[in-house]
Order: C-alpha cells, then sequence, then structure tokens
C-alpha cells in the first residue's frame, strides 16, 4: 500500500517556561526517528538528546508519534481559510486550487523536513494508516467549507476529493523529484492532468 | 471524519467438513453487530447463535472483525480484473468506470446486507479506520492494474484516485437513498458530476 504524506514544517514556538524547547525535542525526534526508526526510539531518548527532561516532553506533545502529526493541524487551518476566504465568484475547484496554493506556500521551505518525514512514515505500517485518517480529515473539512460556501452535495463531496487526490499526487512528485521541484507548480499540473483524465471517456 | 464503508456480500460458499458454517457465522455475526454493536459482541456469542463452536469460527475467520472486511478481497478481484479486461482502446478513465460497472454489478443484489455494515461501522472509529485503509489498497490496486495497462504516471493515479472518489461518492448516496436506488446508475453520475467540478476552473 502506498501512502502519501502530508508534511509539515514543525512548530518551534516558544514555550512558556523553556524556549524552543517543543522545537528541540522535534528536531531530535526526526533525527533519532531517521537513524532508529520510529519504534526503536523512546520518548527517554529523545529528551536526552535534547537536554531536556521526559516531563517536558509530555507538556509538548501527547505521545512521540504527535511530533510527527502535530502539524496536520495548521495545513488544515490553512486550507479551509484559504478556500473560505477566496473570491464568491470562483467556481468551487478554482477555491480548492487556491486553497492548495496557500497549502504549498506554507510547506515549500521545508522540504528537507517533509522528505524525512515521509521517509519515516514510509517505514512504518502504523504511521500510514494515521497519515491515511489525517488525509480523510482533511478531505472531510474541506467538502464541510465547500458547503458553507453553498456547494451542493455530491459536487461538494466530489471537488474536495478531487482536490484531496490532486495534493496527495503533487506532494508524492514533489518529495520524490530531485533538483528544487515546486509544490505550487505541481500542484496546478496535477490538476491540469485530472481534467485531462477525467475529460477523457 | 465521514468514512466510507466498502461494502461486500457476505461470503456463504459452503465449508469443505460443514456445509454454509461460514455463511451462518458471517449471518450471526451481523445481525448481533447490529443488536449490541460490534465492540460488545464476542465470538462465543457469535458461534452461539450460529450454532457451532468458536473452533470453527476462528477456522472461517481470523476475528471478529475479518467478518465485515473479508469481501473487500473479492470486490478488488471484481474491478481489478475487469480494467485489466477492459479493450485497450479505451482510455484509462472508461476503463475504470468499466470496473466500476463489475462492482457495482456485484454489489446491488446485497444492498440491505451493505447498508446493515455501513451502520456497524460508522458507529466504530477502528472499522471505520480500516475502512480506510482498505479503500486505499483498493486505489492502489486500481493504479497499478492502469500502469500494467501502458498508463503512465501521474495519469495513472490520478485517474485511479478519481475512481475511487467516484466509488465512494456513489456507494454513499446509493445506502443513504430510499427506494431501490441504482449503484451503476450513481456511479456513472458522479463520474458525470466530477468531469464538471473539475472542469470549471
Amino acid at each position: 500500500m502506498s501512502v502519501t504524506v502530508i508534511t509539515v514544517a514543525y512548530d518551534a514556538r516558544m514555550g512558556r517556561w523553556q524556549p524552543d524547547s517543543r522545537g528541540r525535542l522535534a528536531k531530535a525526534a526526526m533525527e533519532l526517528y531517521g537513524e532508529r526508526g520510529f519504534e526503536q526510539t523512546t520518548v527517554a531518548e529523545i529528551a536526552k538528546r535534547a537536554g531536556l527532561t521526559e516531563r517536558t516532553f509530555f507538556r509538548q506533545f501527547a505521545d512521540k508519534r504527535e511530533v510527527l502529526f502535530a502539524g496536520a493541524d495548521s495545513l488544515q487551518e490553512v486550507l479551509v481559510t484559504a478556500v473560505a476566504d477566496a473570491p464568491s465568484s470562483l467556481p468551487p475547484i478554482a477555491a480548492v486550487a487556491l486553497g492548495l496554493d496557500a497549502v504549498a506556500g506554507m510547506l515549500q521551505p521545508g522540504r528537507d523536513h517533509s522528505r524525512e518525514r515521509q521517509a519515516i512514515i514510509a517505514a512504518n505500517p502504523d504511521l500510514q494508516e494515521r497519515e491515511l485518517i489525517k488525509l480523510a480529515t482533511l478531505g472531510a473539512a474541506l467538502a464541510d467549507v465547500l458547503r458553507r460556501r453553498g456547494v451542493r452535495d455530491p459536487a461538494a463531496s466530489l471537488t474536495a476529493e478531487a482536490g484531496i487526490a490532486v495534493f496527495k499526487i503533487a506532494f508524492e512528485r514533489w518529495v520524490a523529484e530531485t533538483g528544487e521541484p515546486d509544490l505550487s507548480r505541481l500542484i496546478r499540473e496535477s490538476l491540469d492532468e485530472l481534467r485531462a483524465v477525467t475529460a477523457a471517456v
């Protein structure tokens, strides 16, 4: 089973009591997951490498899996906000395209992190399942915001599914390609390709 | 999170040592899941209602979840075979449409079972996750058979994703609508709708 990973730039916002403990923990966790594998890494080891305590880890993250998935909420928020704010004159798929472009702008600077994260997830079936669930949740949120724009079903659901499919394929190409591929361009190309393949009946 | 369920007509093929024990167990399990909920039902109770032993249950099914998902393999086989056998002159999306039509033919007679199964799955997050994974596996198999037909990526992946999206939405409408809706017609309508929404940029 091939599963796309939603990548997220890890959130290095300042903790109140310990500057940047969250960012240090996320960095240490990603290094260890990459070196030893996700399963083989303990929270104690992550805390040690970050020079912090396990208690501090659990103040920042529910568990070691959350380090990889915490950013999915920000991604969803960026997508939903951009679609909600798109000019009301735009057809639904164009509003979704604007939303995906906003997501691309958020992800583009963190491509190295995205690639590392995808490699970690690809090596672990449980993480792949979690990624699928996050993607389905993202699709449901996208359909909801389209309904709030007045799009009826099944058009709202189909447009959301199309948007998620386009994002998934463009993202896979983005992390796989050599050089400095542009996620925004790959999303536009995938949308054009989806239009071409569905038109060909 | 809204999750589509792939429905499957339960497999009542004859066991070698006990005629139709598989079918009786599946029927008893579905009844109990519907009455008490999936979590609250034990294998002992399923076996008792079917008038069989737990040992017979475990000869037929790996666990109580498999009763709900065993049919997904047949569905995948029907889809993949129909797409592989479609005339080579057909564009990829038309081959996928033929495959989905074959799946519709398989599912249509078991609509009551599909509705019961969907209600059971909708009530349990773990089953919803399993359903998502089955759907992703189906999409990966569909992309593979398209590649074997000579379709390149990203067209193969996008066509497969479009096919799965169309199936998911059509299936949801099929189990939700009153009367005697035709899954094959709903699939054609969803594909038309997908074409219309993606064209509107």
